[in-house]
């Protein structure tokens, strides 16, 4: 079967491209879906579109549910989610895409260092992997595509 | 009607006891559910009951499954759910939990001071309210008991 | 068995108290849950609560998002949902509260006059019972509630 | 990944034709679908095609369920849920669509004019953008769209 | 475990005396839900309360959509369904409501006659149990009910 | 948008094929499913394949199973599913299956002779179209289908 | 928050006593349901209610729809389904019950002993807890229930 | 229709070939799903890819994990699982898989010796089709394909 796997969390380094490669170079048949990465773009959005906000709080909250409009598309049509979470910033996002992809039904693969295995262990335990790499997701991806 | 509500997140202050007693002295018809506040009884109950790991992941692990025996009838069960992040630590349980619950078609309320509010946003925009205090939570709690 | 009814729509009319009284005289096995119908308080609540705002777009948000929790609350809760539209204001939220009910799978009562009934055909059309009084639905409750 | 966008409400000005011109220049991946917009053929099409009735409101109800089985399909199918409000009409029917379509779990983007805020205030609520214009709904599906 | 239990079909026998007889007998913890069984009062609801119409089929729409609040909130909450076949008329709403049982997830058991096996193969094969009396129904509710 | 429509029910006239022939000269985007229609293969089949028995009523359970592989498919995929009632034989698969559709949420369409309104009244009450004709079906698949 | 935990799989050990009694002794919240742990009783209620047959396909395929009435409804309604795994029979019902379990959101407790680790990995892996006495499912029992 | 039919269980015969080639030769419109069936990589995968293991129960872990990111997908998708019981070994994943299939509405048919009725009758009892070969699955499809 074809698999939609969407790459949620972590937008600081190229995961989700080396994830890309793996998959084109093993000629998997997966759909990779990915939020906007751009950091600025997806910041600025709301304002952009809908107007100006003087409280950062409703520039925020103007740009989150833009964003949402694509993410929440993302995670109901994906069969499984990846989230990755990087050792900086808070990721709450990240972890909060994990929580709603658990409870739609769908399969979550986590990724992240060992040193985040303490805080993070309500999310690895309703995982079906914790991988630190992104060639082990690709590994897992190639092992379920088998004929 | 009367609300179940569940108090998900941050367990270093006291703010639990906070919504509790505003309830109580409004004589609210809302019962209020939580986590095992406990830290360390937290931690330990997956290795206390099934056995010891030697690895601080399947320590985790055990623990984790546990108490989402509980948090999960919890969100289950709650009409409203409200997740509070405090400034330490990273409470990427907070954020899961709060991804669950808006998926699972809960209210959420959130709590947390102003500073939180960039990396909160995702989660931010999703929720029916977003407070700084646990009196606004109560207040919020009155305000929709009304006959 | 005993039934939730939600009485949605219309607050500047006493219908409400007529339904209410009519279930008291006939002692039905009737809950009646109701929105806030307080106008000003309902308007005011966001800001009151949770702090002011300038524009009246956010002031309007806050306000109809808490006033949501115990909406969205009584609408899961309700087995039925009564709907009453007036001749005067837009009443958008009570259409907005019909359509939710209808596809929540909540049995649907709408009340009206006949003028309304070609604006209203849509939301007629998937009522189960369409009345003109607080009379007539109280007459149903009490068809439904017989032994 | 691709969007399927139903476009309720208002049938008196041009405003789907403009989404649909900018979703074609912008070349996006979206499929645009819409209720009948012929506003005497959707009367009409009760009586039409099943027979005649004598009093209105037969008529209208069987119009609206034929119509519904096309506008249930649609809603049901769609990713996304625009709504627009216009200054004219009781326009029930678009507050209909709009709540069951939050009820469904679908993403809901609202367009109406700045005056209309306070009676739209519980439909905005729910939304995840509030539009002016259509333009702004292209750019959000531009944004939304892009790699 | 308690259960509810909607008795569904045929109304000009008194099967459903009979097993609320055997239920109270053996004072079992089973509690029984019915449509309104008075056939004439069922009839004739709809123009009583919303009416006079012309049309026959207008007047057994509107009886038929009152009936449905009533049953349509015993399906929902039953958690078995019994349908009872007699071998007079064409009893198409007891098949109806057996359809609705099934797909809803509830335990169907199905009573009628060794006769109307063959009419009946479809409903009888998504059945838990094909009974021919009343006193079947009362014994395998006191089977499911034993400590 | 495209439909699939199930066809259920009767299956002594050529109704299915009149309106599989209105939907080619109309050249609709309409796939029409239909349960299997030849009787004899239909009653025979569990034997057939599964191995004989004795009592009609396993070579009746066998067989309707099979054949609910194929009709709970088609009644899952359905986006509308029309039911055509005959004034011969009991019919009970038919509104059994109708039951069915209006819990998934399906849009029902009805055809049957006026001379059958009464003991169909709860299935019309839930029907989205009571029609007499294949003609009127296929009407209303032209119309919703309008570009 | 009270829990309602079923009690499935192995009966041919007093494990459902020692749990009950743990659970009595701690005063906790719970309510335990079982099925039918009567094994005779189980086998032949089929054709002690519904009459002979004479192949004992027939006659265990009517035992257990009546033992599923009494199943399905308790898994419905239970929170938490703890499933032990003795070393004899095929216990293949009882990965049954786990596998709908699951299927149905609950928290799932599996009870074996070590030996069986490798055949039940499947059903362990969706687990919450894997125990190996009922003493560990009442401490587990008691850590949740904890205030 | 086009049905998606998922082969669940034993693993250690050629009957899911047998089952391809048939549905191969009558060229039905059918797509075959399996799980990983090399015993050994399904067993070594979890430390494979995700780092070794000393407990032989956390190696099953992490195996049973990934590998149920490929049937919990397969299960989802499917039409039509079916569940084939050998004489050897405890297949307790098969009944596992089993019961998810039913608690998700899928159609279920099982298939193993006779010898087998008695272990295996609660599975039995919610499948639509017991059979013994894989060509009478074949003939089931092809029946279930008819046009």
């Amino acid at each position: 079967m074809d698999y939609i796997v969407y790459l949620s969390g972590e937008i600081h380094t190229n995961w989700r491209e080396q994830i890309r490669d793996g998959v084109a170079s093993a000629d998997l048949p997966v759909s990779l879906y990915s939020p906007v990465t751009n950091h600025e773009a997806s910041d600025e959005v709301g304002v952009q579109i809908l107007g100006a906000e003087e409280k950062p709080f409703w520039k925020d909250h103007k740009a989150s549910k833009i964003n949402a409009i694509r993410t929440n598309n993302m995670l109901q049509q994906a069969d499984i989610v990846v989230v990755r979470f990087g050792d900086k910033y808070k990721q709450w996002n990240a972890a909060f895409d994990a929580g709603q992809a658990v409870a739609m039904g769908k399969q979550l693969i986590v990724m992240h260092a060992p040193e985040l295995t303490h805080p993070l262990k309500e999310v690895d335990a309703q995982a079906m992997a914790v991988t630190e790499t992104p060639q082990q997701v690709v590994e897992i991806l190639r092992y379920i595509c088998q004929a």
